[in-house]
């Protein structure tokens, strides 16, 4: 606590000019911080280096990161990235959420239904060829869709030049524009998790908590023509990090809102954030309810959940971060320093200074169709999800490629097959249950006459629509989804199937909410963000990083504990703590142990570190990343980040704050390997022992 | 955390009645809640469980709480209790306080030069015969007067005819009066007692943090004509407490302020607490730069710079509390509902409607005179404070005994003196540095022409009067008081000692301060309060307890853990957690463990509960305090309270806000006696295994 009796500063008063903190940054690869490397750690990479951690490292379509621990593709992530495949695997029989897996052959690596892993191959800056394809004196909307048909272009050029998937990133909100080359890998296999208990120990209390005694890992491997791949990959080691120790995460952040305006931002404080706070809301309890009425409802449901509990904490720590005045006082004061800046010289002013009031003027009129876009969607429910893509596919699939929604063109479209014919199981019990409980609440929220409600629910009840369209769907199978796919227009027509029916009379809506706010908010916010983002290069440079959007990051720090109220937080956990917490709770859940770690307790060395924290720059989608040393060697396995750091997403937290991001220890990877689940053979191999 | 999206409700409303909340209260031995015991927690108390309870507890004249628990007079409090006789007892070569202490045999049990032990034997209500003393028509001053004189006179008629300790004390502001009767323990020897490091794990960070792990224990015996007492004692619980489980805490809490009106306490925020605050930080910032000289310096300190961290941090948390918006709305609400229940019926208004702004009148004069009250003292010096009780002293033994100052008349004279001869060590070098350091921030605060001032330091600069006065006082001399205590005025007057000589010369100030502070603000406390508590029991009737004031009370309360941001927090700890917390720091200080501790780990069941906590109403005064069950068996030990409760000397906190008080467990005590200290003699007495 600070000393009350001295006098205060506002805070805010220290961010009047922006300015890069130390450890502050998702960098790119194509821009890494070398000058504060340099200059604070004492770090100076090899373009070598560089190149070998990009390429040890991957993305997962699941939404996470993950990276390669040996050179026969085998691949460490989080528990909870590799949730999502777990739960498809698993049957009522075999819950390998609950118990675990571990294939102690190559025989039994079990294959993912939907796994797609991307690693970055290739990057090229095509800037130039993107902005200029927007003609002189079109408006926002023309320019979008000129500039959109460039980029179409370029990325269908290099998917036939290359055969790799390839990408249009933007970053600085349309400041720059880079293609992406992934070298795809869609045969993974699952080699080993823990028990969700200790994967996950505290459950969602435990959440952003920190200190924190989670094992929250998981192992995959890539396959390449029926064998393992070979890969780069990372070295492992045996210490783990110092305290004070410098690490540098590669990974995936997936979105942050730092270089929003202030109306921008105050949309999201707003009206954003409570009514994305709603939709989750909406579809948890439908998921708790649907999981009270058995067990085995209860597991088919447990991922998803997980999910949503961890998507609701998080967006409520970065909403308090919204509603202080700090955070929006700081903003407020780096707008006004860069306009003035901009005003300051009449050729800036002349070219970028409206931006602020364009996105102004377009975010006044969101609000008014901000219910519809929420709630005008089937997407809480998977065989909805699948109906609705396989429509819009078989009207995108007529137009030019370049003339196509994002997902249903080139490289994307192969990837998003790869999801609507994934054999992942289907339970229809709980499409009901959530579909149901969806129009419902969107029936409130909407009222009777809504286009979308009228069109789904005319004159019936949610119940009654849902049970007739779920119950006769015929597209858990997955047969039945590929012959609609591969049969085009008019099969998807003809098709007589209830929720491909339903689907047909969504779509129009979908797409025209789609592209109303295509036209008048995306195409605002790619236009004046260019130019804002054009404006902060010419006053300050390329200073700061881009916002997240789930492609490849550096972020860096320190290993550090932390202030926290009038005492200390140690940089690192033990074994030892995690009994404590579970026997302080007398093993109540979720803070009860897995039976192997109440049995083999003598087996562990409790004093072997467990979880630690560290001043790195992450969000989501950073799940997974491996924490690495200056030798990138893996020295933890991030996972979370504690509850001080979550407004993030609007603003770097400082390390003075108390934000950490909290990561596994290397060394508990081994020891409970090796001593709790006998898997020797995998710790042999993490560690190059054949 | 809340959540954010709900609507908030202003906490303050639910606060306009005053209403006693579950498991608040200090409650004293003629009033315990019978009601809330019987309807919460189903326990009807028979009068011998409640006369065993009081006569198994006593208070330490240390300030703190101790509780019997053998026939032998075996005593039980905190480490951090009896650090002053542990200090007191240890030199350069014997440091217990580092390195703990335990008596094999009662031959090693050591004497305590200055510590009293006292047993509440029996009270009396005494409100009609001293609220009467006070003639109609009498100013506050001359009521005040009056009043005392009838206390005086009660007091001694008491000591001559019981030949116990006879206390007046003071209940709701004057609302009432008892005579309170105390069974005196001066032959109190050191026992048992943990090395520091275990006692106060984690140092000042830790303090008021939970969860914890600390052993704050030690023990005492107390002797009769020079052999072991024969005491009420309590039994000890093998289990300890169980989660959920109904609690009760007798002791001693210091001090509370929850009657004062909004006049008081704003006069608390804005000026007493800050110029505590800064009296507090001159002595600590004295004795960290006295303690920088040598080791030895810093260990004669160490329990006194410890007292001073704890209050200074303890005041920190009051003051937040105080300067937050609501405990303030709440009291300006109770205050207002208060006043216009008064005000409803004439015969309360007409006899304590204008009580309130009496108190206010009289409050607008203390900041002028606030200054002059907290820096004209000499008590930061052991050796000026004992020559200033001289002083004072050989004067009021002049005046009859109903007109000394309180402490130097009848049973508490004794007291006084026991102290005044005690042959605790004295260290000059550090009374140096404390009384020089405080001299010189007097200076600065009262400025060179203040009355306090010029007759201590004069021409001259402190550091010259301290080193002559120090330099050349034979105070430390054991002897020498007495010898001034037995000669009297004329052996006083005729004095050369140096620092009797500056005595002389400060009396007269320190007399005009108190007296006017006891005309000006005490009185009017006094007179006003007596006012507000019979009008609170006119309206109310006596249903919350009285302020803390350092006499014997009841607390009670669950074991109980709570929500601490977005997740729980355990009731219990367990020796795992120290472990943990030791390790994740490296055991850097003062995370450091005992060299016991290290090698014996495997010796402990590290299952073990270390410390809990409760819901109890306490503050400090309580530490020591025995927390037992409903059998009146010993649970645990309280030793402090968190962070979330200091506020509650303005105010209840509410077990839902998170505030607990905080207790070493009883099985962790029993644990450690037999498997680190090798004490099962001292165990098997507390269990009565002899």
């Amino acid at each position: 606590m600070k000393n009350l009796f001295a006098p205060c500063l506002i805070l805010c008063l220290l961010f009047s000019v922006p300015a890069v903190f130390a450890d502050e940054g998702m960098w790119t690869f194509d821009n890494p911080p070398l000058k504060q490397w340099k200059e604070k750690y004492n770090f100076e990479p090899s373009k070598e280096w560089l190149d070998h951690v990009r390429l040890a490292t991957v993305r997962l379509n699941d939404g996470g990161t993950g990276s390669f621990v040996s050179e026969d593709g085998l691949l460490i992530t989080n528990q909870h990235v590799a949730g999502g495949q777990l739960q498809k695997v698993s049957t009522a029989e075999h819950d390998y959420i609950r118990d675990g897996f571990y294939a102690k052959s190559a025989a039994e690596e079990m294959k993912c239904p939907d796994l797609e892993v991307n690693v970055l191959v290739s990057f090229e800056d095509v800037t130039a060829a993107v902005q200029q394809a927007a003609k002189p004196g079109a408006s926002d909307k023309e320019a979008n869709e000129q500039r959109k048909a460039k980029a179409a272009e370029i990325e269908k050029e290099s998917t036939d030049k290359t055969g790799l998937r390839s990408e249009i990133v933007k970053l600085y909100n349309g400041g720059e524009y880079w293609i992406y080359r992934y070298k795809k890998y869609t045969d993974v296999r699952l080699v080993f998790a823990p028990e969700e208990q200790i994967a996950f120990f505290g459950g969602d209390y435990d959440n952003f908590t920190y200190p924190r005694y989670e094992l929250d890992m998981a192992f995959f491997r890539v396959y390449e023509n029926g064998k393992p791949a070979k890969t780069e990959y990372f070295k492992w080691s045996a210490n783990g990090p110092a305290d004070g120790e410098f690490v540098i995460l590669p990974g995936n952040p997936g979105s942050t809102s730092r270089l929003l305006t202030v109306a921008q931002l105050r949309y999201q404080r707003d009206f954003g954030n409570p009514l994305q706070m709603q939709v989750w809301t909406i579809r948890r309890d439908a998921l708790l309810h649907y999981g009270a009425t058995s067990p085995e409802a209860a597991r088919q449901g447990s991922t998803q959940r997980r999910l949503l509990d961890n998507s609701m904490k998080r967006l409520v720590g970065q909403q308090t971060g919204l509603m202080g005045s700090a955070l929006l006082s700081r903003k407020e004061a780096e707008e006004k320093a860069l306009r003035a800046a901009v005003a300051a010289k009449p050729e800036l002013e002349r070219s970028y200074g409206n931006a602020w009031t364009e996105i102004e003027r377009a975010y006044s009129g969101l609000p008014a169709m901000s219910k519809r876009l929420a709630f005008s969607t089937l997407s809480s429910s998977r065989l909805a999800s699948i109906a609705t893509s396989i429509v819009l596919y078989s009207q995108e699939a007529q137009k030019p490629n370049d003339a196509r929604y994002d997902e249903y063109r080139g490289s994307n479209l192969e990837s998003l097959k790869f999801g609507l014919l994934s054999p992942a199981p289907i339970y229809p019990a709980m499409e009901k249950a959530l579909l149901t409980a969806w129009l419902e609440e969107a029936l409130k929220a909407l009222g009777p006459n809504d286009p979308f409600i009228k069109a789904i629910v005319g004159n019936s009840t949610p119940s009654e629509v849902v049970s007739s369209v779920i119950g006769e769907t015929k597209l858990a199978n997955v047969a039945t989804r590929k012959s609609l796919l591969d049969g085009g227009q008019t099969a998807v027509n003809a098709s007589n199937d209830p929720l491909i029916a339903l689907a047909r009379k969504v779509v129009p809506i979908i797409r025209e909410l789609r592209d109303w706010q295509e036209n008048n908010i995306l195409s605002v916010d790619t236009s004046a963000g260019q130019k804002i983002a054009q404006a902060r290069f010419a006053v300050y440079g390329k200073s700061v990083s881009p916002d997240a959007n789930f492609t490849l990051r550096l972020s860096y720090g320190q290993a550090l504990g932390y202030e926290q109220g009038t005492t200390l937080v140690p940089y690192k956990t033990t074994f030892y703590g995690l009994y404590d917490r579970a026997i302080g709770f007398a093993e109540k859940s979720p803070f009860n142990l897995p039976t192997r770690y109440k049995e083999a307790k003598t087996l562990l060395d409790l004093s072997t570190p467990l979880d630690f924290v560290y001043t790195a720059d992450t969000i989501g989608g950073n799940s997974g990343s491996p924490v690495i040393n200056r030798n990138a060697e893996i020295v933890g396995l991030n996972f979370d980040s504690n509850i001080q750091k979550l407004p993030n997403r609007y603003a770097y937290i400082e390390a003075s704050e108390g934000g950490r991001a909290v990561g596994v220890h290397s060394v508990a990877i081994i020891e409970t390997l090796r001593k709790l689940y006998g898997a020797n053979k995998l710790a042999d191999e993490i560690l190059g022992q054949k």
